[in-house]
């Protein structure tokens, strides 16, 4: 079954472009209808790249969140943080968002409608390469190339190519202006003065640094520990596309595990080491080859990911997006390229996940280095440093730079302050060259980056010592490992994941169905009385009532004639079927189908009631006493359903659908 | 143990302003100091009215959203949605926040610094009536006055107030602008034209009125229903005082219950009506007594709360709020003054929590008619109604009125428009008086309210009729009962009833204690090895695996020279005691009461360990094997601490703080 399963679900989903497209429209479709999710403020036509989660979609997000939590905070004894959406702007520039968070725009020059350059770009390049037959080799050669380097174009090369090719706006065909950047955060203006402006949030992950400090004394001042954070972000889209997957406001789930850079080891590495799964590292990517099978150890071990903290999380992740449903054989880690990843970076991995977008970056994991601690504390002036402290005191020997202000003054005038800095941040080989070439010679020409050019530094202007120090404690930066997962679009993918379609009875029409894991499915069960009395009626409301106590979220779908009372009871229920003579059992399973509800209990007589497993369809019979308890087993996964076929007696599953 | 407990936490918390304000010190001091909150950019010298949840905040905070939801969402069944807090200006225009969502500001005329303007007089009163001891009695009586209206003065009499008493600028004592108002609203611009203003959220209400037509069809077109949603809000405050209570982001949990109103009774209000807690009546309120305890099944049958289900959620309220910990001698419902209640409500009662800044309301329940209903119907041309079908087709006699455009046209010109609205949204009565005019006189006085003045109608110019119909259904717009829940204050306001402090064993220092309920207490026990050894360790470690198993969130304490395996397997143990001679164990237990942890588990030898209880510092002598299950049993309220008393022997208590 679990084979035919997955055969199913990838012959839905996996094959050319067009049968893509009309399986995602079938996914799509069903989320809308059941309400899975809304086009935000739906009755003022929406607004792009805004959705709601209704019940449903509800359900499954707190669902994911919930075992995200179990296993990523709990699991690991992380300290979870919470903090607000409004940001002001010194944190924002001190991460960098302010400066370089931005898309690059242009404008339709008469309608003043936005585009972003690298899209139309792209399309430009794509529908020439498929379209146009009388193209040179020597052109589509040069149109793949700027394909493959669009992300690194600026906004002069855009500009020259949107010139070049005489790309104008897609809807009226106008010219359109140079391309500039657009910041991507939503601005606003804390309190009432205007004079302090604010953004939200891009990501969660700034409030975790700027607590750095009260976070490593809440640890006792101790290293490793990971902080982490579930909240909205923002990301002001030019111009949404993708549907789900490119939305200006989503939910984030980001961890920020401190280490010490001198020990990126990790104890629980072996518990992940075995592990085996598609990696997809630079060299392969480099060399047109595809993603491999790897085992995660041999990886580390091989240095092909770049230290075991960042390994383990790798494996970890793989763990909680498999465990949620997932198709392992969809998913890979890709490592960044060297142009991919920033300049501070040690390595870089994003958890992809096909579906008919292509592959999507759903989390990523970086190595991000002491980057973010630096550069907060560089903003702020407090020190985001953490202190190993030596059993016994150190010896070290230190080189002391000691510029000489004054005569650096009267030597560079508005330059002195660059020059100075650039003495104090050498290292002591460079300071140490230095100190020979001002013993012998007298000078020494000295390069100052931040000037673009060398200069003479006499012995006047700079003492250099070394000095012996005893040293109690080692201060550091602390590397940060960042695994980042974007919720809305693991939830995505693993509704394709989990969509198929199988024919009905009569054969005359296919039914949807999602394949949820206990785990994820919104709801876990639902009560069905067979037909309608008031003694079926009594039996579902005793079931009910065992189900609630078990912690078992559940739905009744009664026919149209059931007496008000449980309706009142139970306000929710569904009814949607049939006014007059109430819904036949397979209509009503294949309602519950759609929605991805694993079990279906009907109740058939007054002493016992069938179960049946949403994907097999087999149905087993239980006494109704035992019915809440044998649903909570197999939800909560210490049973599975084949120990439940085993244990109780099969209920005749030809007429299961009927 | 109860009543002691009670009555200290009352010393603590219920005497003078003084008294009241050292009692917060205190709370807020524990709180920040073990990282239940943290202001927010704390590095960055903060922002006015933002705030972290650190870790046990963060955790208090799920456990409580986690209980609402199965309090609320489950067990009612409702619609739980997720929208985003981005929200485009027509929905705030419909809702009447672009227009009505402010606060009257003055601004200091020479440094611009901003105001609250009823603040600014309520401060000045209130100083005058306290420190003036020349004050007339009918002064006095004046400045009484201004704060018992405060709330009702226009801009134009706060300002005439402001300079009838010569109010300038706290700070600076420079000349005040004109009170002018302020909205409150966060505001941005979506996507990159700028022509598309939007807004953060004040409320997450209006995502669920926009959805009401999918939210009706999901639920099967039937009414009662409920729709549920949590979420950040925002109100971008003037000058936030008040601390954690008054605060510029903040989580909403808000119900929206749609209903017949024509039917406002609930099935389940019996499960509640045998209640018994403090109400406060308006009618009590007005005739200066004070709140009193009622029976709720009584409150609803004499009509002092409006109706059924309004009265059902006051209820449920009460338990929830009670459940977490809430000390229900403060806790009372007020009803809103009839000057309080916007126009269109039916009722409206605030659940208030008394703290050290007086009564706080923490819970709106209101009965908001079909206004925002009507007002998204209005605005977006989407009918947002629900239909009753009835079982047999009524014939109901209609009236029937058909403006003539052309003649109305002639006679008024521009004002047609008003005239023929004001025709057609003639009453039955008003109609009919209208018709018999028309007939014996050949015409009518008319008054167009939206023309303020009366004109002439001629039977030429409408036509009224009386038309039998049959209908099959009756249309309506449904009304809707908010209960809406400000979790942050309830979260404050639990601290403060949870704290209190008790001598430490030596009796020379205060210890503090959050006497939490197992269902709200961040974590729920601690692992404490007594010794340290190998052996302590390992027995340490098979606990923490049970209750990892058993899902039960854990802590382990132990002292600075154990092994690192055990630091290492679990980074986020706590050791900030001393790390020569290890901690006592007495001030280890100090430090997780103050966390409010309610168990902790002693490891004292291999084979059992000791359970002590928080607040009565009792201990139990358990098996290692069965510890876990013990502590699941007593924090999931299967069994209480006075069952485990009775069944497992009791270690002597005498030497448990040492």
């Amino acid at each position: 079954i679990e084979e035919q399963l997955q055969a199913m679900i990838k012959s839905n989903g996996n094959d050319t472009a067009a049968s893509r497209e009309a399986f995602r429209q079938s996914v799509i479709n069903t989320l809308e209808r059941r309400l899975f999710y809304i086009p935000s403020f739906k009755i003022y036509r929406g607004v792009a790249g805004l959705y709601d989660y209704g019940p449903p979609g509800c359900a499954v997000k707190a669902n994911v969140l919930a075992f995200w939590r179990q296993h990523f905070v709990l699991e690991e004894n992380m300290l979870e943080v919470d903090c607000p959406c409004v940001t002001p702007e010194i944190v924002l520039k001190a991460s960098g968002h302010v400066e370089k968070f931005t898309d690059l725009m242009v404008k339709d020059e008469k309608t003043g409608t936005c585009y972003r350059a690298d899209h139309l770009l792209k399309d430009f390049c794509k529908d020439k390469l498929e379209k146009d037959l009388s193209l040179s080799a020597e052109k589509a050669a040069e149109l793949k190339h700027i394909l493959a380097v669009l992300d690194d174009l600026s906004a002069e090369e855009l500009g020259a190519k949107i010139k070049e090719y005489g790309i104008t706006a897609p809807d009226t065909k106008n010219p359109l202006s140079d391309p500039y950047p657009f910041n991507l955060m939503f601005q606003t203006s804390i309190g009432p003065s205007g004079l302090s402006p604010g953004y939200m949030r891009p990501e969660t992950a700034q409030g975790i640094f700027v607590n750095f400090k009260d976070l490593y004394y809440y640890n006792g001042n101790k290293l490793p520990f990971a902080a982490a954070q579930i909240g909205q972000a923002f990301r002001n889209e030019i111009s949404p596309r993708q549907g789900l997957l490119r939305v200006r406001e989503f939910t984030l789930a980001e961890i920020e595990h401190f280490v010490d850079p001198q020990d990126k080891s990790h104890p629980k590495f072996t518990d992940v080491a075995q592990l085996e799964f598609l990696m997809f590292p630079r060299e392969l990517q480099v060399s047109g080859q595809s993603a491999q099978k790897m085992i995660l150890g041999e990886a580390v071990g091989k240095g092909i990911v770049n230290n075991e903290t960042l390994g383990y999380f790798i494996g970890r992740v793989y763990l909680f997006l498999t465990s949620l449903g997932i198709d392992k054989d969809r998913l890979r880690f890709r490592q960044h390229l060297a142009n991919e990843m920033a300049h501070y970076a040690a390595d870089c991995w994003d958890a992809e996940i096909e579906c008919s977008y292509g592959w999507i970056e759903c989390v990523g994991i970086a190595d991000r280095s002491a980057y973010d601690l630096r550069a907060h504390t560089e903003k702020s002036g407090v020190a985001l440093v953490a202190h190993e402290k030596f059993a016994e005191p150190k010896e070290v020997e230190k080189v002391v730079i000691t510029p000489v202000k004054k005569e650096l003054g009267l030597a560079f005038k508005g330059s002195q302050k660059m020059v100075v800095e650039a003495l104090e941040a050498m290292d002591e080989k460079e300071a140490m060259e230095m100190k020979a070439n001002l013993e012998s010679k007298g000078e020494a020409e000295f390069y100052v980056c931040t000037l673009g050019k060398n200069v003479t530094i006499t012995n006047k202007m700079v003492t250099i010592t070394k000095e012996k120090k005893k040293e109690h404690q080692r201060v550091f930066t602390p590397s940060v490992i960042e695994p980042s997962f974007g919720i809305g679009r693991i939830i995505y993918c693993l509704y394709e994941h989990s969509f198929y379609t199988r024919p009905s009875k009569a054969g005359d029409e296919q039914l949807n169905v999602f394949c949820f894991p206990p785990l994820v499915a919104p709801i876990k069960c639902t009560v069905f009385p067979l037909v309608q009395n008031q003694q079926y009626e009594e039996v579902a409301k005793r079931i009910a009532k065992a189900l609630t106590a078990a912690g078992i979220s559940y739905k009744i779908d009664i026919t149209a004639q059931l007496v008000s009372t449980l309706l009142w009871r139970y306000p929710s229920v569904e009814d949607m079927g049939g006014r007059e003579g109430g819904t036949s059992i397979g209509k009503r399973y294949a309602r519950t189908d759609e929605l991805g509800v694993p079990f279906a209990i009907t109740v058939d007589s007054t002493t016992s009631v069938t179960v049946r497993e949403r994907d097999s369809k087999q149905q087993i019979r239980v006494n109704i006493d035992e019915v809440a308890s044998v649903v909570k087993e197999v939800t909560d996964g210490q049973s599975t359903w084949a120990d439940m076929l085993w244990k109780y007696p099969t209920h005749s599953s030809a007429s299961a659908d009927d």
